[in-house]
């Protein structure tokens, strides 16, 4: 194999293969820049091929493209809080917010751009896209505590928020240059679902049965042990409230 | 003084109050229809003047006008965190939640319009006009805590974190046709504050410190006292863990 034929350009694909490589080569342009700043040339010459090439298989030009790369991250996305359903919660989020924080991190920019809005390719589908990850990240988590067609409004209204949250926190960690680490964000976004459980669980008969199910489950050497052991002398100066 | 003098459109009006009442007119369309739904000529007619006279105070249009309409919410919006610091932080944030999702309610449409973008009068300015709240609500907020420049950046993120915790959740409250009612959504909304500094505390010593500070403030009959009573039984089945 000489030097030019295993250059992407000289490479033969199949159609399917062209289209994944195309997808590929954007996602990683619109992953460190800002829509408005990638051009079709930008992705041509990124996937070693000719600008023709790229408006055959998307004839709706850029704007197709980052629709069909965002739908690409999306179905990753999608995947991120798809967790087998055995073992403590706070094991489950921290591996299901690792994978997704990886993602934030792999794809920082774009990540910005796309959930900071704004952008000139934003249309009513990309907007669409991102709900749609909120919404199956919600189900995902909803699943891990035991209901889904029965979580009440309460209880759905806790997770949507929590997932809020983490995507607001996610933003303002890229912000600060991704400081603290991220297994620290990990472990602080982990605890404040633990928080905003037991809060909601004061007075929400639902949410209060799924968090005494979760913290039953949790052991004294995970995430729940430390955190309880770490606010318990902060909560002690409010024994006055009980 | 006859029915038609008292009529919008007969009122002799300095310039500073026909431009006021412009802004009024434009507020309380925006407020209730999607940008994109408001025309020059609603205006005109809710101001009772002609589409002309609008232009004369407003040469950009609609999104000037938009522009203008939102500077003035968001002024009205900066304000409600400034509460007197004096007494327990989980008043002061009632009462600074109630001024806020007084606003929520009253704006609805242009609430939802506004946060969650795709708004074809969406700006850069726009965007900044609503980072600037943010900004404010959270100086605000670090002023109760009794840090300012002095704040870390651990104790920053969960002051951030929370405001756009709110912001969501008064989205999924106006998707919700406004269920929970405000009082209890408000509550909610000062106790996930409450966790969120307590779970911080956990890991950050400056955040510690705050809570300490704010919990010796707070009464057993107060918001403070309500929940720890509520939660004590929930987290009774966690003594596992410490």
């Amino acid at each position: 194999m000489t030097t030019a034929a295993s250059s992407p350009a000289y490479r033969r694909l199949s159609v399917e293969q062209r289209r994944l490589q195309l997808i590929d080569a954007a996602l990683s342009l619109f992953a460190h820049r800002a829509p408005e700043d990638v051009s079709l040339d930008d992705v041509a010459e990124a996937a070693g091929v000719s600008r023709p090439l790229v408006y055959r298989y998307f004839p709706g030009g850029k704007v197709q493209l980052y629709e069909v790369a965002l739908g690409s991250a999306a179905d990753e996305l999608k995947l991120c809080f798809a967790e087998p359903q055995t073992g403590p919660l706070t094991r489950r989020l921290a591996s299901a917010l690792d994978r997704y924080l990886g993602f934030v991190d792999t794809h920082d920019t774009g990540f910005s751009a796309l959930l900071q809005g704004g952008s000139v390719v934003e249309t009513s589908r990309t907007s669409a896209t991102v709900d749609g990850v909120r919404r199956e990240a919600a189900e995902q988590i909803l699943l891990h505590l035991g209901v889904t067609d029965t979580a009440g409004p309460r209880l759905r209204m806790t997770v949507r928020t929590w997932i809020s949250a983490v995507e607001a926190a996610s933003l303002i960690w890229l912000d600060e240059g991704k400081q603290p680490p991220l297994p620290e964000l990990r472990d602080w976004m982990v605890d404040h679902f633990v928080a905003l459980l037991a809060v909601t669980a004061a007075t929400d008969p639902q949410t209060a049965d799924v968090t005494r199910a979760a913290l039953a489950l949790e052991s004294s050497d995970g995430a729940a042990g430390v955190l309880a052991r770490r606010v318990a002398p902060v909560l002690s100066g409010a024994v006055h409230l009980l």
